[in-house]
């Protein structure tokens, strides 16, 4: 079984690294562009000692005590057989 | 319009920092783990200026283009409304 966490910054908190990108597309000729932001991603293989419910609950708290700062970032997560 | 671009290493490329990753979980006492991979997640907001078409061909060129190292990473993107 396979979970991906998605971990980006807040909506509220500015992120220079994504307007870095922005500008970098934009100056190379990309059209489009209204707002670029980055984020992390991890992709979790899990063994098959878990069941479903366990392991939905496991990965969302591996993503919400170490792979995201909840002061600044926000986590969505899925799992896939 | 939104798109999403996940850029990942491909399979055959080493992750140290998501082994890192995979042993601080372990010794945090998370179980059910088999392996832990990073990757990068962008989040890019268009504007209408582009039909479906447009955005899907100009996004696909931002990510093969710019956001990927092609020698270590590969990608997927989603467009959503």
């Amino acid at each position: 079984m396979h979970a991906y966490v998605y971990v980006s910054l807040k909506k509220s908190v500015l992120d220079p690294q994504g307007k870095t990108i922005q500008g970098a597309l934009k100056k190379l000729g990309y059209r489009g562009l209204e707002d670029v932001r980055q984020g992390k991603y991890f992709e979790i293989t899990l063994n098959g000692g878990l069941s479903q419910a366990e392991a939905e609950a496991e990965v969302e708290r591996m993503a919400r005590e170490v792979l995201t700062n909840p002061v600044l970032e926000e986590f969505r997560f899925s799992l896939e057989d």
